[in-house]
């Protein structure tokens, strides 16, 4: 059981989302088994813009201060708001590589771009693997032009399998919406088995749409999308140097370019988007390394947003809270304890805990009994879970997604060696 | 094998900590098993400065915004910078317990007052244990005659062992320095099995000395002794609603007043406050939950202070660096990684990291071959690792010191149920 107004807002952003393989008119997409790094497994992918002109394109970076060759690339060349095609490789991440990184990046960019005809300068780059090692690119030259030949609407099951690295499984979604009468179709894909680290476990996103949509109208809704999924979702705290959300834009749909941000076409636009940027956040979440729950964090009635996203994020980030929720222990005074300590200022007075619709904790004070103990355990048990702090000292909120800390994190993270 | 100069400065400082029990003129003290929470075990203690004045007290206590009842108390009465005595409980913590909770704390110091005929303003307590329950007071009062009875100046073994919860091992250290030809003796005990956090895992701290001291000289070498000591260890960045360090000093010693911190006599006096502290925050961290590990993580030319210290605690409460360090495996990377995310404006290209004192990355790229990683992998079969982090950017440092995340710190944190 959830608040209904919560589960209302949940099912209109969420109700569209397909898992299942799609098309998005105006791309196509295809993957190789280059064997830069792996074995006999796709490891390289290729997406391409079908016009002559490419598509309108975005993107979302990681903040890491180490940042990896590709994201450099990426963000001096989508500067020009365009891009042709995008070129992703697992295996290597290209990260800690000094100027040379950035040569192989180009070289690599460069065989795509001759292989499709276009301009290597609309050719944006992401990598995924070991760092400090540098790309191997003869196997990438080697492998362009079957890469090319390959590209086809429906290659995206494959692209997804082929930026994978320590993920268990692919992660698609799309959604379909009408704006104007036109259907719009935005679909994307990921890779990052949750805890969005350095080591092989890069989180990397891939979203085109067949919409007509103006430079600042896609940067908004990226932006905004992406600080409300792929930014809202923690395994451990760590950020890769290699982070990357790239959005295109191809404008097949034929609708009306929209071009202001607040009109209604731009709006369900806007939430096409994020409920597939959502959808994949929370699938790298379930897919974390060893993790076995969904845990939504909602930080309610805060005094401003940077303290609700603060307070979200020093629960979702408890190695304590976490462990707590792998043990199925509803131990509300590990949650409460986290955001105490999150350096915001909080009136304990005020401050109430839920799970799910269950109160365990009110102004400031437990609340104890067999029943309420029981109720909460039950909560516990579930695959997903939702936790919410409400302050009593504002109207802003945010809302975090985390997933619990088990056994399987500790063996996978000390025995993986990069 | 270390830096010399850094060796050279660690074994002044702590060259004369001893951790075998201790006699502190002046001071006498006493635990007895109360029986409030824990069944035949000692849960309840007592520290008395013998002198009618009282000692001069300090203290510092937690930032969560959740403050437990005895450090409010604890922080009104230490306005008069005095105390007589210090009650402290293990087996309830006293948080999240509102008004009630400090109506009891105060009546459990009174009951200590009424026993040893002082003031009740004087006498401060601390608590630990499970939150949200409210303290059991009349056990407290049945067992005060004869807690006052037993008091010793012998009596510290038992004490720091009265105030233990999740803690495998009693924790004691003390120093003796010269001061103007006067012996002075700083003694402490302790207790945190790591993690500092909120259910059971609180760090407590009593520190006393015989030396004549001044408030203000006090105040100053324990907030700058408990920056470098208490407050530069985490096992997983959470803390407590009941952290406290209190330090009283009572003056048996006969030396002139310490009214000056420049002096030389203080200097001195600060430093056994700091080899005492240091020594029994190592011990908490090397006792934490699961922890197999002690990691210095020492971040040096770092632009200011505040720096320093932000990508120190980045790279100690990352799991995935203390999920390597664990698995033993000299990952560079990751701590890297966790330094680039930490916020703080790194130069890629004048950083340099070393484990002990093998430089495995120079310049913003991994030094590799065989020989290296051997070395390296051998630093990280060690029982203590020294992680060393020059950023190039300018004249300041901090030394966090954490341990690695184990198997077993899953296991302790998701069974353990509050």
């Amino acid at each position: 059981m959830t608040p209904a107004h919560v589960e209302a807002e949940k099912s209109s952003r969420s109700a569209a989302v397909s898992r299942t393989p799609f098309l998005i008119p105006g791309f196509r997409t295809a993957a190789a088994a280059c064997g830069m790094r792996y074995r006999d497994r796709l490891d390289l992918a290729l997406i391409v813009a079908d016009s002559p002109q490419g598509a309108t394109a975005s993107g979302v970076f990681t903040k890491n201060r180490f940042t990896a060759a590709p994201v450099t690339l990426c963000r001096e060349r989508l500067e020009a708001h365009r891009a042709g095609a995008v070129l992703v490789n697992a295996g290597i991440a290209n990260a800690c590589t000094g100027e040379e990184g950035l040569v192989r990046a180009r070289e690599m960019t460069g065989a795509a771009a001759k292989a499709l005809g276009i301009d290597p300068e609309t050719v944006l780059a992401a990598s995924t693997g070991v760092i400090g090692m540098q790309l191997q690119t003869a196997c990438v030259f080697d492998a362009m032009p079957r890469l090319a030949e390959k590209l086809s609407p429906e290659g995206w099951a494959d692209t997804a399998r082929a930026i994978m690295t320590t993920d268990t499984v692919p992660k698609m979604a799309s959604v379909k919406v009408e704006i104007d009468g036109k259907t719009i179709t935005v679909g994307g894909i990921a890779k990052g088995s949750g805890m969005i680290a350095p080591n092989m476990a890069t989180m990397l996103a891939f979203v085109c749409t067949d919409a007509a949509v103006e430079p600042h109208v896609l940067d908004y809704y990226v932006k905004q999308g992406a600080g409300r999924s792929f930014n809202a979702i923690t395994v451990d705290g760590d950020t890769s140097t290699n982070d990357t959300l790239l959005v295109l834009a191809g404008g097949a749909a034929g609708n009306a370019v929209l071009s202001d941000v607040d009109s209604r076409g731009s709006r369900i636009f806007g939430e096409a988007l994020e409920a597939v940027f959502l959808d994949l956040a929370k699938r790298i979440v379930v897919d974390g390394e060893g993790a076995t729950k969904l845990i939504e964090v909602v930080v309610e009635e805060a005094a401003d947003p940077a303290s609700a996203r603060t307070i979200a994020f020093a629960i979702a980030n408890s190695p304590l809270v976490k462990t707590a929720f792998f043990g199925e222990d509803a131990n509300w005074g590990r949650i409460v304890c986290a955001a105490g300590r999150s350096g915001v200022a909080l009136n304990a007075e005020t401050a109430s805990l839920f799970f799910d619709d269950i109160c365990v904790f009110k102004d400031g004070q437990p609340l104890s009994g067999p029943e309420i103990e029981e109720k909460a355990s039950a909560v516990f048990r579930q695959k997903e879970i939702r936790v919410r702090l409400s302050l009593g000292m504002g109207g802003h909120s945010f809302t975090a997604y985390t997933c619990d800390f088990s056994f399987d994190y500790v063996k996978i993270n000390a025995s993986y060696r990069s």
